[in-house]
């Protein structure tokens, strides 16, 4: 088996407790598992054999394979899934990301979005592919709860959508995220690192922004979104 | 010059806009810029010039010393600053990162942190060094506006303090970020991020829980921090 590349059907999941995420989630789409030699047989093992022998999925014990995929010294299970379709719910909330190009903040929004209850991202092109092993790891298996779907532009997106209030993120904007009132449905959207939403999103639903000093020029993406998802949330996740 | 090792008492930015960064901010500490020929001669290098011989500070073109002390192959500038004392602040509001392990949480940590007008950080540790070059960059120049502070325990900070509220941030509290009445002065306290803080914080201050569904263990610690600075910080945002 080969390294990551984009166009391949299958991806893969890196490091015992993340392939148990993907087994305890998605045991449909698992192909196989590689095993290393060193892996040590304690109780993650013993559950990942389990799910793998209750599910037919088959088990390659291969130190070659598993050196070959992972950069990483410590990394001794690996488990191999289907790509899953893209398709979104379009009567749930949406995080949008136009353009995202770090793999590591994909993963982490991804992580929090799932956190929050928002499971349907919308990532407008170009931008990173969702199914690299960076992605899939920075995510710790949040992935796998995952509804996305890639558009061409962010028109493509918006034509799709209705009964919904859309929240630019941006410098730009006036209206502080703290004084929203939560509407029933939402999308919340936000630009690419380095250069953030450009002014043609002023004229698109209400443009948020989330205060903070002129000691930093924005804030890291990620923590932008968690900040937003937190905000967005909040009065619902009490009671969970 | 040799790559940064912890012992060293000089550390460096890596990168252009980064160098800009601290020349702006802290020149004093300063001590040389190198440049590589590849350089652009652009508005950024220009001032980087014009604060250099404003202030004395000397300026070497250098291919080799870049390629030695840089990863990336696009880093043409690095300015080389005498790492800072060590201080805190007794009178301002804290944050505290107990046995942080990562350094670019680290860094996005103080960049949130310094976004969101907290320019205290104590540091317990065990921990990484905030002067490694990976730390300052991931902090985008906002550590040159930092006050910190490393102590051998949270006990030995925690006798040094008065005259505030201390929040220990853990998923063993019951009392809802969203619900706290933000005092006068505080320390908001956060756990190393594989394990979170130990159920002895449960005995310190008002802990505090950031609540999110049971699809994900935790959040990522600099999300976390985050999401507190700004629940923390947004009414007083707003005047700025």
């Amino acid at each position: 088996m080969k390294k990551y590349k984009k166009s391949d059907l299958e991806s893969y999941t890196l490091g015992t407790t993340l392939t148990l995420e993907l087994l305890l989630k998605r045991p449909d789409i698992t192909k196989r598992i590689y095993i290393h030699s060193k892996q040590e047989r304690n109780e993650t093992y013993q559950k990942i054999i389990e799910i793998c022998n209750k599910n037919n999925i088959e088990i390659i014990e291969s130190d070659k394979t598993i050196n070959n995929l992972s950069d990483k010294e410590n990394c001794y299970v690996i488990g191999v899934f289907q790509k899953f379709e893209e398709k979104i719910d379009y009567d749930e909330n949406h995080i949008v990301l136009v353009n995202p190009s770090n793999m590591g903040n994909l993963g982490t929004i991804i992580r929090s979005s799932i956190g929050f209850g928002i499971k349907n991202l919308v990532i407008i092109k170009p931008a990173v592919d969702i199914f690299d092993p960076k992605v899939i790891r920075s995510s710790m298996g949040a992935i796998f709860n995952l509804n996305f779907k890639y558009f061409d532009s962010f028109q493509e997106y918006y034509k799709n959508i209705k009964d919904r209030e859309v929240y630019p993120f941006m410098l730009q904007a006036t209206t502080n995220l703290k004084d929203i009132k939560v509407p029933n449905k939402y999308s919340l959207v936000f630009g690419p690192e380095a250069s953030g939403l450009d002014n043609s999103y002023l004229e698109i639903g209400t443009p948020l922004i989330i205060k903070h000093t002129k000691n930093i020029d924005s804030l890291n993406l990620d923590n932008a979104v968690s900040i937003s998802l937190y905000e967005f949330t909040k009065n619902e996740m009490e009671d969970l």
